[in-house]
């Protein structure tokens, strides 16, 4: 068909202008010198006006149409549906918003980091209130202009994670909440298990990195198609469908901080090596959503990362590195990387507490979006939240609702897909181990082989012929649900 | 004038482009993983055709001849005379082939480099000359297209090099030939000024790393603008305007040899970080040829780097490093890297030899275009020649002609912008010597401004505002010659 083939064409055409961009992006982060940005910019803004402008042509919207037809008529199978679907998604999303209002939030949102960043430098967010206010209006706007059945926060979040719905994640953290408070009291109660400076010591980079390489390629990932570096803020960017780069950043005192900060990238970088090459120029070829790239990477850090079982076959091998750490009885390691406690900053959140600072999020975006909460409460109703579920006391806004970069640029809905990846990891780590149950026999033994087969079967491979929703209830058996991660946690924590 | 303002538009998007390009080919070399391999050439073929084909537009041509006019007409000022220079000499070569030539030509040099990767390892030209056979029938036509006035050959040179003349090199070689090999045998019956393995050491690659970074800092190259990284084949690549990429490679055993890579390579890096950046994105804010670029690497690694006053500051520096140099006298050190002997590979040559290699191949490349030399009878030239110039017996083809990639490509009338190079570097140093008598006794104290200052002013920051011939003209009073390349070649291995 004609116009299916024209639209192949120019996805392949896009994909090769956004691997480009990816690769500025990376070069950016890890080795552009200091004087290159503003240039960078320029290059950057350029290659994404050249991709709108050939994505949002009329004619594109009539080829889409035509394929949906010829789809509908034909019963097109399940690759061509997944990239008809998301041709006609993508479009809408990019042609709906009139003009001006995307020049308005583009003005704004790139003003955004510099405010946010003097609002947070100075704990102000009188300082940063009225830009959030504008981003917010603007974000509503667009939210009617994308349409939505029960609320318009829900048009947001589906352009993070498609499918998801405000009810829906409702429930699911209406069930978590609790439990995960139950749970923190219980450990706070209980007490520490290990002594806080149990692996401080001197870990120079090059053994970290050398550690590290090790345990990354025993777990799967491909350095033949991909490479470390150092980032200030860790990421993992696929720029090609064989090339997948990730970033860690080193503690001198603490190897688990780049160690882990590999596993999390690593669990992002082996879904984008397994994601099908041949479709990499398509739709269906890429990865899903948000939700679903983080399930791999919590995967990877927490549930292989922080098990008993991968440090049964690693500590010694650790030891072998940083010979101080021979001393260390196995419990003691996993009592050491496995610690909780309430605190102020999401991002040094434990896993038992993490989801209850996305929780705080979710609620504050709901309640401005529906006209609950104005800008300026949000302070007020952060710092009682805190309160409520950590029984902390929020000493400023810079370690309270001024911590978090996302808002800054008009990213709203983005704070739930770290709590699906969770749950979702969760999930998926139950239902690969009830169909493969040597799996942790294997990862003792240093072998992630199957883990990674079965993951690369019902999460890689199918890229995005699937919705989250449905390639999760495929995986799994059910829809992403609470129960799998609490079981999870209290065997953890309590176990 | 519309026209005009519309070619600096179209010049801006071609030069983002190509920065894009240029960076893509710096992380291949770098950075890129193995594997990623077959998808960065589609990227970069996407890139370059785009380029290609928004260059080639009929209404392109248009804009030009109007800004031809308009600037005979009313005296455009030098910028805009050589912008709508260089505008009309790129839409010349770039429209003046006929398709199915250029695809011909990209087909067979595209297959280049295997071909003549396997004759030059199995030692067999009889491998490549089919291959070159080819690439040499279809730049002929290539030359006929581009036309010219004296020979054939000149219109090659001429998108190597703006200007020069085949019989004008010629007469100068003339010059130069005798005079080298007269030198060279006058060397070689001094004999050895010092021992072979006077250097000989261990030389960790950090530490080669940091002398060399402080090095290339002191002499100019700023890293706030550029970086090093290390490469199989060194090269320099601007990737934007304030944004320039060194790459060396290590001898654990010599430290020279990353050395004077970075010093060639920062020579290189020095003139791009040079150029007027505001004007970076017209033809007049570009380098204008490689004979002058190769003046300023040359100029770096030759006349600065292997100058007494050089390592009369930073030998004892060097001994900081690699303590063993500690005891060596500043006339060996001198000596060490200021050695001269026959040999059979043209990159491994000294200052002495080196242009007796070009001119060999200079010769070669117009006796074939001329038609007065076959394909299949160049070994037995090449041969003969070495012996004539070195009395040396090429004992194969893989060290005699063999060596070297250009032809493989199709690039003829590359080399001899090497020579020119070698010639410029040592008429501006002269030039720049007579002009601020105090740059020797600044190097001496490890002070290079005042000879990057007369660089900046006279070479790089007119960019391609005059054409090499008048540049150098202008910078040292004379015409390109060998004199001053004579002398000092006189001076350092004689005096």
């Amino acid at each position: 068909m004609e116009e299916y083939k024209k639209l192949i064409e120019l996805s392949e055409e896009l994909t090769l202008l956004g691997d480009t961009s990816a690769l500025l992006g990376w070069d950016q982060e890890t080795m552009m010198p200091a004087r290159g940005v503003g240039y960078r910019a320029k290059q950057m803004a350029y290659l994404s006006g050249k991709s709108h402008d050939l994505w949002v042509r009329p004619e594109v919207g009539e080829w889409i149409a035509a394929c949906e037809e010829e789809v509908e008529s034909h019963d097109g199978n399940e690759d061509q549906c997944a990239n008809v679907r998301d041709w006609r998604f993508d479009y809408d999303r990019a042609t709906v918003l009139p003009r001006d209002l995307v020049v308005k939030f583009q003005q704004i949102s790139a003003l955004g980091k510099a405010t946010w960043a003097e609002a947070r430098e100075k704990s102000d967010f009188s300082i940063f209130a009225p830009h959030l206010e504008k981003l917010v209006d603007l974000s509503k706007q667009q939210a009617e202009c994308y349409g939505y059945d029960e609320c318009a926060y829900d048009s947001l979040l589906e352009g993070f994670e498609r499918g998801a719905r405000a009810s829906e994640l409702t429930k699911v953290f209406a069930e978590l909440r609790p439990e995960l408070v139950a749970l923190g009291k219980e450990i706070s109660e209980r007490g520490p298990r290990v002594a806080d400076d149990l692996l401080a010591g001197d870990y120079p980079i090059e053994k970290q990195q050398a550690f590290n390489r090790e345990v990354a390629t025993a777990i799967g990932f491909d350095f033949d198609s991909g490479r470390i570096d150092t980032a200030v803020h860790p990421f993992c960017s696929g720029v090609g469908p064989r090339d997948t780069r990730l970033t860690t950043r080193y503690d001198l005192q603490d190897f688990t901080s780049s160690l882990f900060g590999v596993l999390h990238e690593a669990g992002h970088g082996m879904y984008d090596q397994g994601l099908p090459a041949d479709r990499h120029h398509l739709p269906v070829g890429r990865a899903i959503s948000l939700g679903i790239h983080e399930s791999q990477s919590r995967l990877w850090e927490n549930h292989v990362g922080r098990s008993r079982e991968f440090w049964q076959y690693w500590l010694p091998k650790a030891a072998g590195y940083f010979p101080h750490l021979a001393t260390l009885s196995l419990d003691d390691m996993v009592y050491a990387v496995n610690k909780s406690a309430p605190s102020f900053v999401r991002v040094e959140a434990d896993e038992v507490t993490y989801d209850l600072h996305i929780m705080l999020r979710f609620e504050v975006e709901q309640a401005i979006f529906s006209g609950e909460l104005a800008v300026a409460d949000i302070p007020a109703v952060w710092n009682e939240r805190m309160k409520e579920m950590f029984a902390l006391q929020v000493p400023d806004d810079a370690q309270g609702c001024l911590q978090d970069i996302h808002w800054s640029m008009g990213m709203f809905g983005y704070f739930p897909t770290y709590s699906l990846g969770n749950l979702n990891a969760s999930q998926l780590t139950a239902a690969a181990k009830r169909d493969c149950p040597a799996i942790e026999e294997q990862i003792a033994a240093g072998d992630c082989s199957a883990l990674l087969k079965w993951m690369g079967e019902k999460i890689h491979q199918p890229g995005s012929r699937y919705l989250p929703g449905e390639l999760i209830e495929r995986a799994t058996g059910e829809t992403t649900s609470s129960a799998a991660h609490l079981e999870h946690l209290r065997d953890r924590y309590l176990g």
